[in-house]
């Protein structure tokens, strides 16, 4: 069987399963989840075997220290992995909500009512433990999953998911219901991504590489989680210690996410007296900053910025400085700079803030509060499948709710439409 | 400048009249609409005139005479098209709304409200009031549009959309907020699904090519209007006087829909005395039947039906009948054959009535009513962009919310994350 066909059984697999998990009760579903956070601990020494051969293979393949970190599995990794699975059975179960209702002259019901999407596809990088985290997921909303890891990542993300699915199965979880595709062939990914009629969405996880694959070649639908270009715009009327405190942990607190800050955006008017103070703050922690021409003569420190300083995301202690005449040409600098992620504006004067929550085009807006916190947890969602960049179905963080969508339920005693 | 980079220009301008239309209020828009339906009534006369040049070309290249008819804007037609416009004044300003709003422990508050897309592509075929009525809802939500009418309708889309803008424009409207491909040329139409930058959703509406082309090679998200082969199941415990009622609404009332029933599912205990009722009253409207073997014994006119026949919406007077072994049967028949549009059950049995609502994936499933009423203006919708057949963002009728997305606004006093 080619591989193609392989990917396509699969899905065809999958379907079926979908549609016994789209109707599956909520305790039965909970039951499961409790079976497979147990299994995991069962096989916590065979998983760590698994692991051991990853991290022995990425260390001799040259993997940097960052890459050998994210595959460890061990330690508080690996108690984390398993709550994250025993934690959704509290969670509110997301199929049947009615999100709507209403009669129509005619008499009759309309009910909207949320339902599972299908079969979701997720396409994740080097990881281990968002093998458990997708597969479950996906299952308590209802949805059947197909899951591709990151090729350093394979004996450990298949030995999670055997342990997944042999104590779901235990428990009833239809078989097929959470499939990973056990092979690191790349030619796998794009029959998966081609596949209309049994897949009902892919969620790709991952660099820019291949967020840009999937959405250029994908046909079935595709809910991105791309990168942030974020920003703070400290106005006039801002709180200045707050302001510091602030930037210095969207930059600092952990560089490397996609809600961390790249630019901040100065007012004018406290430029000459803000600047330096910001230069002080950041450059002590090792943070280079690169500006405008005021910025650079501001602070002799700055190296001066590139037109591609504006749109990089540096994941990286790096920090652009931008001086702007006021919240309309820092909202008009967004628009054109920014990637639609997280955007904060730091000013006492509700004027300012309601300007810049309004016109600002991104998933989450804030006002005197750090870009940090567009999160699941942060959210409070109780847990997060990832951050959406997508305008359409999910924006920002994703939650068991937004792994639904509805269908309508009309209830009526005979009618015909005239 | 080549056609691509026209495309593209196109599309950066939509961007930049998005920026103003997603803050413009709602009193603004209003008055911006009814001085569109204004311009449309002041410019019948040059309106009609262009609609007559694309009338006689189309009889000149032999278009069919239902082809013809979807052409013609004359009489009721351009009274529907101006009010169709009109009518948006009064409907409720679908951006602004908040969704949600809840209260962090740290003192974030984080609000859910609507926004507009931003800009929306919308290819459709030979329907020129399509034009006007496309144009004001995106308007109405805020979004641009970009808009690619079929070439039969080239000059009626052209006078309608001059006569939108001008109208719109001495009211305010941002240049740009409302345009037209004026090209012919199919070539236009991949570089505008691809433009990634520039349009946030193509919707596209027509024939399975169109769609399949679209779905096929867009790289910005889609919006499906696809097929519909809806089915109706008949149960033992039906009412059968109202179930020939509404098969007979379902099926000939307007059959050319996506919402027209292409196959009906009888339960086996009832075959015998339903079947030939059903012959009795659709074989006297000219309904052609393909049944299966049983059906075939019970009804000598019906013609033997294929595998393909199950799959097929005959958009014509063709109605497939099949019978089943109860409930689920008819459930799984509807899971490999239908489309995932609309699907009923006719029972007076709970059970039954709950078993298939819950199990059938489709965007609307009934209990005791015809198919038919899957539309914006029966489900009280008040306008109504289409029917999309997408599993994400929006599922059946679209009215102005669902060319809507949402942001978060989290309002904080100088939160940082720990």
């Amino acid at each position: 069987m080619s591989l193609e066909q392989d990917i396509l059984s699969l899905g065809k697999r999958a379907r079926a399963a979908a549609r016994e998990l789209a109707v599956m009760r909520t305790a039965r579903k909970n039951s499961i989840l409790e079976a497979m956070a147990d299994e995991l601990e069962a096989r916590r020494d065979l998983i760590l075997e698994a692991n051991a051969k990853d991290l022995e293979a990425g260390k001799e393949s040259g993997l940097t220290d960052a890459m050998i970190d994210r595959l460890d599995l061990n330690g508080k990794r690996f108690e984390g992995m398993i709550n994250g699975v025993a934690n959704l059975v509290a969670l509110k179960d997301p199929v049947g909500r009615e999100l709507s209702n209403w009669v129509r002259p005619n008499g009759l019901v309309i009910s909207k009512v949320s339902v599972p999407i299908g079969v979701v596809g997720i396409i994740y990088e080097s990881r281990p433990n968002v093998t458990a985290d997708a597969a479950a997921l996906c299952f308590k909303s209802g949805n059947a999953s197909i899951l591709r890891g990151g090729k350093e990542a394979f004996h450990s993300n298949c030995a999670i998911a055997d342990a997944i699915q042999a104590g779901g199965e235990e428990k009833g979880l239809p078989p097929n219901s959470i499939q990973l595709l056990r092979t690191t062939d790349r030619a796998a990914v794009l029959p998966l991504i081609k596949m209309k009629d049994h897949l009902d969405v892919i969620i790709p996880r991952g660099g820019e590489g291949l967020i840009n694959f999937v959405a250029d070649n994908a046909t079935v639908p595709v809910l991105k989680h791309d990168k942030g270009v974020c920003h703070i715009y400290i106005d006039a009327d801002a709180d200045q210690d707050k302001a510091l405190d602030i930037i210095e942990n969207a930059k600092v607190q952990r560089p490397g996410v996609c809600n961390a800050v790249e630019t901040i955006l100065v007012d004018m008017p406290i430029a000459e007296e803000f600047l330096p103070k910001v230069a002080n703050r950041l450059l002590a922690l090792d943070v280079e900053l690169r500006g405008d021409k005021i910025t650079c003569e501001l602070i002799p420190e700055a190296k001066e910025a590139t037109e591609e300083d504006w749109h990089t995301e540096y994941l990286d202690l790096i920090l652009a400085v931008k001086t702007v005449t006021g919240v309309e040409e820092a909202i008009s600098h967004i628009a054109t700079y920014g990637s639609g992620h997280s955007e904060a504006v730091l000013s006492n004067n509700a004027d300012v803030q309601a300007a810049f929550q309004q016109a600002v085009d991104a998933s989450t807006v804030y006002v005197n509060a750090s870009t940090r916190f567009t999160d699941g947890a942060e959210f409070g969602l109780g847990a997060e499948i990832g951050i959406s960049t997508n305008k359409l179905h999910a924006r920002g963080p994703m939650g068991l709710e937004e792994l639904t969508t509805y269908k309508y339920l009309v209830t009526g005693t005979g009618q015909i439409r005239e």
